[in-house]
């Protein structure tokens, strides 16, 4: 096998162009045992197999500096530095991340996980390379479907005004993670049409000089292209028509499905996790919305190019048609555009991820809270049972989001009482609504949620006790109601159990009426602890006798981690709770 | 006079185009006499006056809907549309805002302060309309300026893809504040100088249709294109050329100086509020670093389009030639900017507002402090006396920034602490560091700071006493030590002041050794309390017996406030606190 040879991008360039197709060939074959059993970014790799192999076939890493965007599509580019043991060796797979890395390897520069930032980061390579007078490439990666986003068009915008080497090769193959959205990509369309030619170029029109490569699986095209544009003096962007999960069937007619995948065979594409029947919130929410748009025309569901997260599969996708709209990944506008329907008299529902609604602090604070229009927006995996990669924890949202002025943000703590939020949240007209909805899976109480929502920050007792409360948000009730019952069964103590919903504001009447009985107050929450919710009860007893402690995770970025492993670690455990409590209550 | 009939836009459609000829000669005095009296935003309003009154004519507001980008430039669609009074009578100046406003008039949909943000806003409102099936027209009017953020970039993209009615008017005056920075601004020029004919087209590129107004001042070029754009089924760009400062020859000329501006003598120009001798920290700054710049070829400022922020006048940005980076105005590319010259060995400095630092959280999250790159933040008006418009409030940032893991945030106290952090900033290369500038004027402690700065999280203890320990943070340590001064004379007890320096983190050891005689510690911090500095202490203790009281403002947006008189109701007065102590002290 080449590729067994290759121990850095040196070896790559020993390769003649025979050896270079085969050597793709076996990247395939291993990239796919790998995926499948292991389960990765599909699509992306596939796709970008003879671009990585052309790259380093030309240019010279890591004095020449490869910048990936959203760097999903680097497995090939990690097999070619020095990793391909992760990729051949089942034993290996976990050694290396699923995104680029400087840990690993002196060939990455970034951790990287959000799109569109490559052609910004590399832009402070190149200044800091023409600050030092040195003269090696920048290049910057990105795929058609980053464009989108607005701070790939501010890099691009500044690339143009440095005046420098740059490089910036468009991967395109007319998809994001579902179809692509937006002006943009019709002059994407005609520049393929065209094999670049078209006078009218997105590119040529940001400042930028121009190249095209038709078939970006080609590698007498890739080259002869890369060797023209190394070394250039002034930015270039090469555009590259490549396939979306080339050389996979299955991947390359069902794009969106293939964008990334759990471990499948290999022979038939069936998932070795095949979804079972049990309810997720995702789905749920596509169902209820769907049934929502029935009823009430200005009812609108948003995407910015995630529609799975809230179960926009394409059918249902065509079933909203005018009530669904998918902005591309382009979470700022995300948020403006919901401002700009709820104040036009529209109930917009944006669903994101807590990872990429951090895009959008300013939007949520300018654009839509101090205008306090009525948008709702569903937050999923915000949890450390979320996605566990150090670019894509959803660990922060509370933090960023619950100290904005004007917005209502909910944790319910079971399916009932996400529903009865939800439909509170799109019917009514007076606040910026989102909710943070559990990572945990679905839970019934099987009580009937008759809250009325419109009364802000109104906490729910669910046990009234003595002693101790226990004031658990959102995912992380069911652990209270642990340490309550626990609590009452071994140590004789009749705890509080506190549901506070609201994780923007505190039930001062329901605080203040604690400090008659209660010794102590413990605060539950499913995220990082500073600038959370449990600080601001903490202030608030400040001056009263009330022992008040905190459970989250620690303001850290964790990588990798094992859920259970991180809560041990924070104190966040039965029997720690349990110990704490009874040191300070004797 | 006719504006003084100018009721509504109504009244606006029965003039002739002599008529509004003489009225916009009659705004533009009006418009002067104001700026020249009470200050405001110059340029930009001279610059629009005919635009405005010709969409007014063509148009009907609020049927249909005009948002304004920034909307610093509203001033003559406010005096059209029933608030003139605000800006004829000077009794009556201070009853509208600087930006539009819908608590004002019907004719503002949204309050409006930052870049970028109007098309995606107008996007929404199309929106709404649509599932509505109304039929108005959505008009948004951008800068050229503005076009370089990201937000407005993607609400151009899926403006093009909506495929319904919306005009997009293109205000170019070939100014940003100071002047325009990027690729983009190569194709406008190349639009204007061929009158909108060139082939290769941004807008177009963008899938949008397209219009050219060459000369933005004349009512009869206006009203045809607006005639012809009305009742469109499309979207369409209205690219205009107009003159920034418009009819005030000191503006024309000098247009950054005159974007917005302090009462001045209408005949000279004068400043009526001349800059003093007195030193401030933006000039401070930008001497520093020019002198930093020399000494290290590696030193360089980033400036996203409001260079002034820092002392960066025309003639030091001149002189630092390449050391010097204006992005345009693109907040989330600085960031990542300086994260990427960070990376390859370089000493970037970002100045910025912090209010507008709000757009980049994520940046600062993701392709900074994951990365945990060296670059180094200089955070200006972070503080209660900082700007008072509610969309410009500088009292966020501790919350939004303070708790991202890996960012190490400053808060000096006085000139020595300030240069010895930034010194310490810029030649460090193990941490993101951000530094909050202080805001009350420059204050000399006489004492040479040689704190080591690369030991985290060491708070200085300035005074050591018992019963309370007062923690003042940056911009509050001079009240800090007014209360612990005060509380010696008048009621004898010799409290502990501490001065924290590090936002970012704990000092547990001083917080731990404050236990043995302190029964009572207090925090001040200038900015929003929510998510703060403060809490973070009171959670510490949460489990001692010491009993804490947080200082700060509460969660909310102010709108053009007196700070003394938000201080005050916050409790944060001298009297109040010593109150406050006295009541837990006894």
């Amino acid at each position: 096998m080449h590729l067994e040879k290759i121990n850095s991008p040196e070896d790559v360039k020993k390769l003649s162009l025979a050896e270079m197709i085969q050597l793709s060939s076996e990247i395939r074959q291993v990239l796919l045992k790998k995926l499948s059993e292991h389960g990765g970014h599909i699509g992306p790799n596939l796709g970008i197999v003879e671009l990585t192999v052309a790259l380093h076939y030309v240019f010279n890493s890591p004095k020449d500096k490869i910048v990936y965007d959203v760097s999903h599509q680097s497995y090939i580019h990690k097999m070619l530095t020095g990793r391909k043991d992760s990729f051949i060796n089942s034993e290996k797979y976990d050694e290396v991340s699923g995104y680029s890395n400087p840990e690993e390897s002196k060939h990455d520069f970034f951790n990287i996980g959000h799109t569109s930032t490559s052609i910004s980061l590399a832009c402070g390579l190149a200044k800091a390379r023409d600050l030092k007078d040195e003269n090696d490439n920048v290049i910057a990666i990105i795929g058609d479907g980053s464009l989108s986003g607005g701070e790939a068009y501010e890099g691009l915008n500044n690339a143009a005004e440095t005046g420098r080497n740059m490089i910036i090769v468009v991967n395109d193959n007319d998809m994001s993670i579902a179809e692509n959205y937006g002006g943009l990509y019709k002059n994407l369309k005609e520049l393929r049409d065209t094999e670049g030619r078209c006078e009218c170029n997105f590119f040529k029109a940001m400042g930028l000089d121009y190249y095209y490569v038709k078939d970006g699986h080609d590698f007498e095209q890739l080259i002869s292209v890369f060797k023209k544009v190394k070394d250039t003096e002034h930015p270039v962007v090469v555009h590259v028509h490549t396939v979306k999960g080339k050389g996979l069937e299955f991947a390359e007619k069902n794009k969106e499905q293939w964008h990334w995948g759990m471990p499948f065979v290999l022979e038939t594409g069936e998932s070795k996790f095949p979804m079972g029947d049990e309810e997720d919130y995702g789905n749920l929410t596509g169902q209820y919305l769907l049934d929502a748009m029935k009823k009430d025309p200005k009812v609108v569901a948003i995407t910015s190019g995630t529609p799975a997260v809230f179960g926009f599969w394409p059918d249902r996708r065509k079933e909203a048609g005018r009530q669904f709209v998918d902005v591309g990944i382009a979470e700022e506008h995300a948020v403006a555009l919901a401002s700009g329907i709820a104040a036009n008299g529209g109930n917009p529902v944006y669903g994101v991820y807590s990872t990429f609604l951090q895009r959008t602090y300013d939007q949520l604070s300018q654009d839509l809270c101090i205008n306090n229009n009525p948008a709702v927006l569903l937050v999923y995996l915000a949890s450390v049972y979320g996605m566990n990669d150090v670019t894509h924890l959803g660990l922060f949202d509370i933090a960023m989001m619950g100290n904005i002025p004007n917005m209502v943000y909910l944790a319910p703590t079971c399916k009932e009482e996400y529903f009865a939020m939800l439909e509170w949240g799109i019917n009514q007209k007076d606040h910026p609504v989102a909710i943070r909805v559990p990572a945990m899976g679905v839970i019934e109480s099987g009580v009937e949620d008759t809250t009325d929502y419109s009364i802000l920050n109104k906490y729910q007792m669910s046990k009234k006790g003595k002693d101790v409360a226990v004031i658990a948000l959102g995912d992380f009730y069911q652990l209270g109601e642990e340490v309550v019952e626990t609590i009452a069964k071994e140590k004789g103590i009749e705890a509080t159990l506190i549901n506070p919903k609201f994780i923007t504001g505190l039930d001062e009447e329901m605080l203040e009426s604690l400090k008659e009985n209660h010794e102590l107050v413990i605060t539950l929450e499913d995220g990082i602890l500073e600038g959370g919710f449990g600080e601001k009860i903490a202030s608030y007893y400040g001056l009263a006798d009330m022992k008040v402690k905190n459970y989250g995770i620690g303001k850290s970025f964790q990588d990798r981690y094992i859920p259970e492993k991180l809560l041990k670690e924070n104190g966040i455990s039965l029997e720690q709770i349990m110990y704490d409590i009874m040191k300070v209550i004797k």
